[in-house]
């Protein structure tokens, strides 16, 4: 007897930690008020969306053109969307780009699975660095690749390049960067990007063949302290495939749009890209949201009031830091990593309930020992948390 | 030396003859004219959405909410949206599913796709009738799974059993309907789903393991003769999957909005509807778009002014049958597949183009000898193109 996928059946049943703790917070808060659960569980926006995208979306939607704004766009992406894209790209980081080398996606995460199944052939490499996005496993197997995990640097959070010059080999297809990254807020260094990018060079070379680099870049605008240094990753390799989301810089997850940026200094550049345009076709993507595309129009380039990410970080990190705890310091996106003061995290995170603070352990991050902090909540649940943070590291000592 | 998904390559290469269709009859109208250029080759809606589906996106956009209407919903959707549609379809056809038997979907092509991938392991074979929807070859194929196609019954375009017994096994995980069919728009009868849904049962107990049913129902509201009689699936055959999509019936097909929805009286429903989330996360859709799948709960059963369709219909099936065109009778869609009057259905649609008539050949659909009308344009089109409709089949005389 033959049965349906067990493996997606497994992934559907299985319980994400994350929001496990959330709906634990969602149940406490029931218990002794909202305002004494502080929930640092989820990687979710938090900051209005701009009122320049919504009075978009409400012009379109009014605009009596209703069969164009809704219609199918090409399935590459509407053409205006993608020239806005390239244009920008190149007035920031002179990535000589065209709107021909952007294809628009339903969000990050197909930006992810549309780029490895282009890439990949079933029994490729795909190499990851920890502390990383879990959903990256669940793609890399997807597809039929595997996934490699080099461990966590835990002195900088950059890259422990002997353990990734021991991994990489000829099945080595591509590499998965994010900066700034998900769990630790650590933007990679430009001196980190160069000498990463050296040794692609070399090894694409050695193996007559390319390894590509993805660079999985949701939260590129959330950089608070130096934001104009954040080096663009194909100004530095040409074998590099940038994908993008709009989710956490206008505060519009659910709705699903992003892109992949295909660089077209790689040799085999149309070829790549045409291997995007059929992946997305085989995955069932048909088109990115047609009145979204549309809507963000007059918005590229610009965010959310991300200010509050920026106020929120500096006050838990230096609280917490006060208190005496291990902080990674984050030049980005919305985590604080947080060493955990004993050695399994996930002992801390139960002792962290007993304060009502909800943390999740850094274990499915694939490094073990941290807690990871969200700080995409407002600035008042931080600083009525504080308190508790504090006895929370004294019950240690 | 390894190389990128050659596969995928040529699926990005590959220009559709549809598209192809369209782009010719661009640029033709710019020779002479676009009022003298009859294009049928695309079926896209052509009827404006519903007014109140655009005051709805408006006013989810100026509500305030913005965090909520853009944030992410559960990877199954928002759960107001799943229950106004289990709501409306135990209304309509009382099916006795609920809102967990639901998952929302970016569109058609996703809920085939996600049906797909959890449904099957490589190697299963999927059966589907011709004349069919050619995307379903690179949908299965996608998924490492094998089409079967069982050749049209071309008397009654409803299905050749005898054939269709030849070619299921033990191997069979899933048969794909679609009705009303593109590209036939013939609803497929009661009579038919019976004896098809009786086979299902039979050879299911006698492989000791189901065969799913995915019933492709994007066009079920656009039935124009005999709408109530439109079968609901789930009440025949316990092992089905709806695969829905309101891009037809709201006019929406940028929009990508539709679900799956899992019959509860299969026996291990929990099991693949548990496999469908799976199959969704992995193929990384994370979630339907969210202010579109807010914005339709109060559009539920409703639909554009689909009379502009049957009007369109009737014109054009009795002039062309008037004219001596062998026709199918379309029930439903806003497809017309009209017999070639030649063998070779490609010459008779090079033939046509001298008439400025632009139609696809059926060869694309598995199905040889017949063409396929698109009649989602403007009524003056379709009363201009008449002319030029009846000297083409004079030529043939």
């Amino acid at each position: 007897m033959s049965s349906i996928n067990k493996e997606m059946e497994a992934l559907g049943k299985v319980r994400s930690v994350i929001r496990e703790t959330f709906e634990y917070g969602n149940r406490r808060a029931k218990e002794i008020g909202r305002e004494n659960v502080f929930d640092f569980s989820l990687g979710n926006p938090s900051v209005p969306v701009p009122s320049a995208l919504d009075d978009e979306i409400a012009r379109l939607a009014k605009s009596g053109n209703s069969v164009s704004v809704h219609g199918y766009t090409s399935a590459q992406g509407a053409e205006p969307t993608r020239a806005a894209i390239a244009e920008n790209i190149n007035k920031r980081f002179s990535a000589g780009i065209t709107k021909d080398d952007i294809y628009m996606t339903c969000g990050a995460a197909a930006s992810l699975t549309i780029s490895l199944k282009a890439l990949t052939n079933p029994g490729d490499e795909v190499i990851a660095f920890a502390p990383f996005f879990p959903e990256y496993r669940v793609f890399v197997n997807a597809v039929g690749a595997k996934l490699v995990v080099v461990p966590a640097d835990t002195k900088s959070f950059q890259i422990d390049f002997d353990a990734f010059l021991k991994l990489i080999n000829k099945k080595t297809k591509a590499v998965i960067i994010n900066t700034p990254n998900n769990p630790t807020g650590v933007v990679m260094s430009e001196e980190t990007i160069k000498r990463l990018c050296e040794i692609l060079k070399d090894k694409s070379a050695e193996y007559t063949s390319p390894v590509y680099l993805i660079t999985d870049e949701p939260y590129r605008e959330l950089v608070y302290d130096r934001a104009d240094e954040l080096p663009y990753l194909m100004n530095y390799y040409d074998n590099t495939l940038v994908c993008y989301s709009f989710s956490k810089s206008l505060s519009v997850p659910g709705d699903r749009l992003g892109y992949i940026a295909v660089c077209n200094k790689m040799p085999d550049c149309r070829d790549v890209y045409a291997a995007v345009c059929g992946a997305g076709r085989a995955l069932g993507y048909v088109c990115a949201p047609s009145l979204m595309q549309k809507a963000v129009i007059p918005l590229i380039g610009k965010t959310s009031d991300i200010s509050v990410y920026k106020k929120n970080r500096d006050l838990l990190y230096g609280a917490l830091t006060e208190y005496g705890y291990e902080c990674v310091y984050p030049d980005g996106a919305f985590y604080l990593f947080v060493k955990s003061p004993e050695p399994d995290a996930n002992a801390f995170c139960e002792k962290a309930k007993k304060y009502d603070i909800l943390l999740v352990a850094s274990d499915s991050f694939g490094c073990e020992g941290y807690v990871r902090i969200a700080y995409c909540v407002t600035t008042e649940m931080i600083e009525r948390s504080l308190p508790a943070f504090k006895k929370l590291i004294e019950s240690y000592k």
